[in-house]
């Protein structure tokens, strides 16, 4: 037991300052501490494989920057298809645009006769998929030598406009880092695969075959450490892939799901104890946040205090 | 408005006659009335397609045989990897296990030693993996025919052991509901399937091929009702195929999950009008309940009345 | 460790039997069950003093029948001013009304104009005011005599119209249980009260006199059982009381709220043994849930099975 | 709509840098920076009161230093009895400590052993009643004077150790900030004084004389704001006081409480523009979120940036 120690803030107080002053505080706040600790741990062991599993919309919620730069520090990415066409949307010129803040309540029906699609307060415009099938029509040939999902997205990191600094899908295929996305059929890009094979034009994505690499990854690490930003299917095929590792040593979770109703992306990371894909003696966090507000607040605090590599 | 009526209890009352009471009452109580009475139109529309999207831990919690029996009213079924490795378990003969109520403390590192695997207060044995294998090992030629994700869920329902009152997979089979998965590769079958091939064992199943069929049946049906049981890839991969139907005519959700961290688990049926998902005068009630509690209540109401088909 | 065994639902199914088919489920199923069973063994243990702590919206939402139920095996009853000032709005003849279900929005400025006061998707009119002030205006010689908020709210119980059918504040005046309600300033009944004091209409209540009698309840009785729907002061008053008994034997919880941010509302009954608040081997169960759905659910299997007293 | 900007972090980030970067975000991210926003225009606003409603478990978590740099901008303070009391345990020379954090286990019956007191992961140890009893017993007769719960807890901060710099109860008290507690008697602090007069010691404190103070206040403020961190009575008693003001131009709420269950602590700021507790072109944020969390970062951006008055 150590003595709570008030949290404190100054004028020009930096962000990492602030996580620092959190260090001996209870409940969330205590907790965002311990997270941009056991992530600076992290980051700076050699022997660790860092593991980013990340779901919800961040990319359309502002957050492309924030995990751009957590790539920095990424060894292995797992995300959604949805987070993948965000980006690849961006990247293509089209934009998210917030809604006026109005607590909650949105007139859906005006939204769809203007053409917008909502996430919560955000928006984007319905024919932003225009653009999105001009990309796959005009670049569908050199899909065709892909086999994997992993294959298919690195692809479009090479094809699709933008640079490392602003665009998910170019920086993992830049920098080489293997990106999985196992459910991409369920997505606006799966959409444009299925309309291109819909429209006779083969291809042919094993749904299994990454399955290999990242378990190759998981097996062979001398450590691991994850990073789930809210659950979902990004957590879990993480989870799974550990459980070939002698369980992570390092982990952090981002999720504003509770454990009772006893879903995956609400479960503590605790529970990966029992199944073998946490050390018992791991350094790990849970963080009950909305992740747009903790993990900048997180990363922000890490990177405030360090250069990156 | 209609004035709030009072909640009334007596002895020997029905599931169906509570929720009823519930008609005219506010918050949660009301919505769970209103799930009842569209799950019930839903049901008895002939000319609607009834999407079942589940996901949560539901097998492992005691839900099966709740959703064999919704699967009597369901058209398509889309779930988790996980749902149906649990099913798979149980159908080779191994079992869940309720931990010792203890409010959510459990000593994650005994269970570990002891071979069990958590998901908040159920547990299974870490040796359950050992019968799939055998089941996929002995059965693995038979599996070399499938080409979609959808053969190989069908094909397991073909040839495990169970009937259509005790497993999902094989009612899916035997009924031929088209039954989705487009994340398999995220599950313990997703795992042996990536071992018989890491053995050598051939197999192509692609990736994207399922979404014709899930497509075509909400292209093609004249009305769609939707059932959300969490949210994830089995509600936004139901989600995506609506925008070929012209929305859902009616729609139920069942999440413990928040709109506010803007994920797609936890948004509200209603922005689905945006997207086109749903229909602005859909018949449509969110219900925020741990779905453990309010699917049975809900389904009991409608099965408690009426005779089913 | 005992068998998960599936939930089964039946034509003309009881709420009872709905609960004891809950009773080997994982999650918010199986708590359902847990609790009934307590709420039951606390109801028929003759040396127990049951104290129900009741916050929340529950009048407005249509539970004053289950509360009135709930009344019947209630030895203390502690509460909001917000739910005995709804329950005395509706014995002067005032109605509470739903909002027609839109999913959250709700346009707060009209009702605002038309004079509607919102509590979610419930809705009074502003002007139920006039017939409170009207009633203690009548009969504000009549409080003179009160030194506790137990003497006045147990007054308004004697003089308000009503029956113990339909009037918590009637019920608890006619059967004597103790009413206590800490924060009687904070309502519609303290406005009331102020508005008398203001216009030079004395009255002294003292704010700590009632401690006495709920500590001697708690002090002296034998055993104690603890039910709380939704937390707030009511939770934590009875709470208090109890480190003077040898902390109850018996607990429920109902509440929507989490742990994780550390307020008294959401902390699990458990926190209580470190108290001495809850025997260490008391039968407890804590439900995450909105209990508009869970209480009548619970209640109902509990009366549904064995006639009341 | 504006266009969704990304939020960045760099080297040396201040917090007012970071709280800027979420002004084009979403969800949560958004809220934070507008909560800010609002925050800062509240407090520069001469015209305006500020009145903050603090509930939780904000002390022990290790958060006064925030309240007490709070309270330089607050012109009324409604909170907790728990909060008062955790302050003047804390003056009296007592200490709040960590749990080693094992995510949400915890030992009870050892804690209870070992006399510790529990909330979520912050203890104290149960015998700071003994100095709690003892500052009531040597300082009862100057008590005797006060009339009301202000009288009562301005008393403790004139007589208890401690300065402004450290103790909320002392500031309120030199700085003649009204401090309203209608549940005092729900708290440590009450039952000191019910052990006051259980000894026979006489003491009389009107439960409903505050109310006169806070209303004029709200009654004759120009403008008002308000910040509700959790709500509970602190909320619920200064949003009654506010339909006597034209309702406030400002508003901040802190909860992780969620409005679907319809109780005051998550109901959204909006609406109470139906009851007239907020005007309906107010400048108003709901921040749903850990406040241990959210609190440090909103205010951190807003004396970040300007020195304090």
């Amino acid at each position: 037991m150590k003595k709570v120690e008030p949290v404190r803030i100054w004028e020009d107080m930096k962000v990492s300052e602030l996580v620092d002053s959190m260090g001996d505080a209870g409940f969330g706040a205590g907790k965002i501490n311990r997270a941009a600790q056991i992530m600076g741990k992290m980051f700076s062991d050699e022997k660790c494989k860092v593991f980013v599993g990340l779901a919800g919309a961040m990319v359309p919620a502002g957050m492309k920057q924030i995990i751009l730069d957590l790539l920095d520090d990424t060894d292995v990415l797992v995300t959604t298809g949805a987070t993948l066409t965000h980006d690849l949307i961006e990247a293509l010129g089209d934009e998210h645009y917030l809604l006026e803040d109005s607590d909650g309540d949105f007139d859906d029906g005006s939204l769809n006769r203007k053409g917008f699609d909502r996430m919560y307060n955000v928006v984007m415009r319905n024919r932003v998929y225009e653009n999105l099938e001009r990309f796959f029509v005009v670049n569908w040939e050199k899909f065709k030598e892909c086999k994997t999902i992993k294959d298919i997205v690195w692809k479009i990191g090479e094809l699709c406009p933008g640079t490392s600094e602003d665009c998910i899908l170019k920086k993992c295929y830049k920098k080489k880092i293997p990106l999985f996305c196992p459910a991409l059929a369920d997505s606006g890009i799966g959409l444009m695969i299925w309309g291109r094979k819909a429209s006779g034009k083969e291809i042919f994505i094993d749904a299994f075959e990454d399955m290999k690499e990242i378990i190759d990854i998981s097996w062979t690490a001398r450590k691991t450490g994850v990073i789930y930003v809210g659950g979902g299917v990004p957590k879990n095929f993480i989870q799974q892939s550990l459980q070939f590792s002698k369980g992570a040593d390092y982990g952090i979770q981002i999720t504003a799901d509770s454990p009772e109703p006893g879903g995956s992306s609400g479960a503590p990371l605790k529970e990966g104890i029992s199944w073998g894909k946490l050390k018992k003696n791991a350094d790990f966090a849970d963080v009950r946040c909305d992740a747009t507000i903790a993990l900048p607040l997180i990363l922000g605090a890490v990177r405030g205090k360090s250069k990156k590599p």
